[in-house]
């Protein structure tokens, strides 16, 4: 019967990519056997309730395999009609092009762009040891669940793969399980000329068990494998040896990777596999069979955990815990808290730090880490750090592994931690990747990017952020906050924990700033507002961080030296402020001549509001602050000369 | 004597960080005998021709170490002056804070971001390779040399490392050097918690040869260990355990990573080292032993090299292979070639294979390749593959890894060959670093980026590029060519390969265009023209790439439907036309209250030009490509409804 349904899988898949006239055919024929032996032996996860929180997660990290993965969950019995297999590809179907999370039951994490999905299965395997220790009762606990993946060669060469299984071995997350579909084939051809790695050596190098599974057509032998990571002490990957488009007449080569296959090549596979040559023939027998084998199981694990939640659910001391656990959404106000901190000259970075810890006393679910740079970026909770041995903590040590970082953030996030992740604010550019994968999954992610311009000075270029908030505000659904001082920071904080479907960054300086008497946490609410009023409307300078300071000096100066009168709108979120109604945004920013936008960055992006750009668009040098902004001609003369020289021309 | 040199070097890299106020201490004390020793007895090339084709090459991946490596060259005898060292990390001096290509005689590469040196140098040891093969002359080359990398914790926890490095020992790349300054430290803290791998297994699975050095301060050791690379099959990882910080009282603790040391700290260590507690003393014995070490040694590489350029100079067959080995500048006209390609309907995609085909015949080294799509972006030259047993080819297999690509291309940009690199738009997000890198370093780097917008379809959202273009337009010094059809392509290319100092994207469909009858190669190398013209101007429509046409079309149409007449000017590249004369710019682009930007892209970017935006700022769906377009209000119908609706308004 196995090998029926197994078979029935295989023309499903074959059919829905016929039909949509695009998919993988290969990987389809090739990993079925797998992804079939997972879910009737071994994942535990419930049809009727798939977002059960203590489901085995799947994460097809090769998102290619989509056909395989949803012919897999029709015949496994979640809610997904053949409707749904037949428009495959389709609109307003549950069967996207590459598995996309809120929209097919079964579904964990959005994947496709290679390398993505196995990181991020790192984070929930990590997102799990953490919800696990956070529900310990007596020996047992809410939380107690495996994270299976299934990898393709091209997800093992992505380099974001590597450092997040890298950090896998170092942390010890035995919870996770790699089943890495090993054909040794990819689009361009065959691996082995540019992929030719030991993998077993490679892998038990980084502290990963490594199992060896022959025959990709053996189920007992992947049953088998699967079956020996139950009480292992690290993460194991398995090594299936499959044949790409197995049973096709292109089987074991490159161009059964993406296409379609010829009529002919499908009629001789389904008399092959012995399935009726009709479209989309389900043997309802097998379905039965495959839904009780996989539903029997799972509900063993489903009523032993209800029992522990019924338990745990009366016990005060996990309140917070479970809410978390079911509930990421966050509603919190801090506009009227009483923060304690004194309002002195500083690195946005630093009174950050002081403004975190203290509502981390509130939301304990908020933990993160950086990547090598916590102590630079100051993006820290006094707290425990997450170590193998402990992962109560609050603190992630990433290692120098800025993409990984993102991902597992992702992972994290759907484990619903409130999770936020730092580094440099040039580095961000290293986890591009991830950042567009929790905008796409809505997710709450916090990245706190530092050194947020060429103020850093001497460590130069490389170092100097230009272009990075042009390209992060370019990303749909995120929110970029570049507050300017204290309140702008709580404003920005307040936005951000309410904020449960949009990532949001978190742009803070090395540098120094005063506080500003008139700055104001509920203006940075609205995303930008009047910091300083003029007496007559002869002009408009919209600033941004470290540059609402200088903006404000400037108008001051201004007026009192030439009776020109400069209103200054400071901005901590464009997103924001563009979210607000027309009446608000045209009371901030009426109509202007002079408008001028002052932000120490590329002007890419600010000519929506601008006359005149105060930026500019190029590299940086190493020097000190001051040397800097002159060879930038950023520095506090020329802008005022610039302005000037615009007021002039009326 | 060797341990005299060590120590001043040591010193004058404390000194140049106590007085710049910032730098990093750690690696100067930890691995100065590594790189004395490398420079002393191995690394061949010239301070009086630093640009020497034939140099070794050094790449300091960890360029957190500069100041160790000025005053390493400095000591060698460079043209670096005291003056330099005392001004480090100032303006218009030779000491950056972080290595920079250009400023610096003895620097190879630009680096600081962590893992991108590393992937450089196996690109420069890649181009080595191939540059070896093509100037062959008997049993020997003009080109035949080393490179080495001082790498540490942090580049091999980068993934961009590992990928890179994957494919070195995939390619057997014999000439690449590993130093790895390994003192289990960084900026965080100890690495065992976060980088717990077996360094030996790890690069012995990916095929290289791994030495062990125990002490880091054993220079004969060290001498042994490079020595032993000298006849390798495989390239080669010396891992030389260190002490970071090594003689400071904070030595092997991460205080002593990034901070300066204080003055009663460098007192002592001075004392220990032996040399005379005075600021940026210098033993001038010490230095003239080290020039004559490092230059009689050298001199005999560079003399037998000249013998063979004389030889080689004088043979026709080479020419061409020396030109380019000694100047990357290419000077080209396509604009009246014919290239005998058919018009017809086809993808862009498909129109640049046969057009970078017929270019290359006349640029033999334009070379390049893609992450496992060059099936699919068609970015491949009729020509051989670059393999382990033939470095002759020019497509080269990156395997799945986009971020190494970048960081490779540009180490073989630095050989001097045209260098194309070629993944999915969307995916241009994983090489963002090393796009960057390009950038910084104005090399001429080509990317493909293909797949370029929804117009993609069923992949859907993880696909389907959206702000990629914005990303790639806001950073400096880079030219991004979204060319509409055949003439169009031609003109880019044109611009692409005269621009020497410019990296270049090429973005382009997987989607059938046809070819605009006025479509024009010159238009194109001014970045925008006008390809309809109106009869009066009530409407300007700027279009790039696919839309095009769409412009073109929904122009005809308006003009026969409601007397509109529309200007449909076709702006390839945004760039190029910022950099025409402000009277071309107003011709193409007068100030006119109907400017409306048409590109399936985010309009982020787009208000410099629009009054009227008619791209989107959200993410696409999985459908089919009429699906895709009417659910992001992109559909023709659509967009002719809200472009009359606009002029309407009169």
């Amino acid at each position: 019967m196995d090998e029926k349904i197994i078979n029935n899988i295989k023309t499903l898949a074959i059919d829905m990519i016929n039909k949509a006239g695009s998919g993988h055919p290969g990987i389809a024929l090739g990993a079925a056997p797998i992804i079939y032996t997972l879910y009737a032996y071994h994942l535990n996860a419930s049809t009727s309730d798939p977002n059960w929180v203590n489901r085995d997660r799947f994460v097809l990290s090769a998102g290619h395999a989509s056909a395989l993965l949803y012919a897999t969950l029709y015949m496994a019995g979640y809610n997904i009609s053949i409707e749904d297999l037949k428009n495959f590809r389709h609109s307003n179907f549950k069967t996207p092009g590459h598995p996309e999370l809120d929209i097919t039951p079964g579904v964990d994490v959005t994947t496709g762009p290679l390398g993505q999905g196995i990181a991020t299965a790192v984070g929930l395997a990590l997102g799990e040891k953490m919800l696990k220790e956070r529900t310990k009762v007596n020996n047992e606990s809410l939380i107690d669940h495996k994270v299976y993946v299934l990898a393709s060669d091209g997800d093992l060469m992505e380099g974001v793969s590597y450092e997040a299984l890298s950090l896998a071995g170092s942390l010890n997350l035995n919870n996770l399980v790699i089943l890495y579909d090993s054909n040794n084939v990819t689009l361009d051809g065959r691996t082995e000329s540019v992929f030719d790695e030991n993998i077993k050596d490679r892998f038990k190098s980084i502290g990963f068990n490594y199992e060896l599974v022959k025959n990709g057509e053996n189920i007992n032998a992947i049953n088998k494998a699967i079956s020996k990571t139950q009480n292992q002490k690290r993460p194991t990957i398995i090594e299936i040896k499959t044949i790409i488009g197995k049973g096709s007449y292109l089987e074991g080569t490159s161009k059964v990777h993406g296409k379609p296959l010829t009529e002919d090549d499908i009629k001789q596979l389904k008399y092959n596999l012995e399935i009726p040559n009709i479209e989309f023939y389900v043997d309802e027998l097998a379905r039965s069979e495959f839904r009780r084998k996989f539903q029997e199981r799972s509900n063993i694990k489903y009523q032993k955990w209800a029992n522990i939640y019924k338990e745990i659910s009366q016990n005060n001391e996990y309140l917070n815990s479970i809410a978390y656990i079911f509930n990421r959404n966050i509603k919190c106000n801090f506009l009227n808290y009483d923060f304690k901190i004194d309002k002195v000259k500083e690195a946005t970075r630093t009174t950050n730090n002081k403004v975190m810890n203290e509502i981390s006393k509130f939301i304990p679910f908020l933990i993160g880490g950086s990547a090598d740079l916590a102590s630079t970026t100051n993006a820290y909770i006094q707290d425990l750090d997450i170590t193998k041995d402990n992962f109560l903590g609050k603190n992630i040590h990433y290692g120098v592994r800025e993409h990984a970082m993102g991902a597992i953030s992702n992972g994290l996030a759907l484990s619903n931690f409130r999770v936020f992740a730092s580094t440099f604010l040039s580095f961000s550019d290293y986890l591009k990747p991830a950042i567009r994968m929790s905008c796409l999954m809505n997710l709450p992610v916090i990245y706190i990017f530092t050194h947020d311009s060429i103020l850093i000075g001497p460590d130069g270029p490389t170092h100097q952020p230009i272009e990075q908030l042009a390209m992060l505000r370019s990303i749909p659904n995120i929110r970029v906050y570049r507050p300017c001082d204290l309140n702008e920071l709580i404003g920005s904080w307040n936005n951000i924990l309410n904020d449960n479907n949009h990532p949001s960054t978190l742009i803070l300086s090395r540098t120094d700033v005063n506080q500003i008497p008139t700055s104001s946490k509920i203006g940075t609410t609205l995303g930008a507002y009047i910091i300083r009023k003029e007496t007559k409307l002869d002009g408009i300078i919209i600033a941004t961080g470290t540059e609402v300071e200088t903006a404000y000096t400037l108008a001051e100066l201004i007026e009192r030296e030439t009776n020109y009168s400069l209103r200054v709108v400071s901005m901590p979120s464009m997103e924001v402020f563009e979210s607000t109604p027309l009446e608000y945004k045209n009371e901030i920013l009426p109509k202007h001549k002079h408008i001028f936008t002052l932000e120490a960055s590329s002007y890419f992006g600010w000519d929506k509001y601008a006359t005149h750009n105060l930026g500019y668009n190029r590299f940086g040098i190493s020097g000190s602050k001051d040397e800097v902004l002159k060879e930038m001609k950023f520095d506090f003369e020329t802008l005022k000369t610039k302005i000037i020289e615009e007021l002039n021309k009326d």
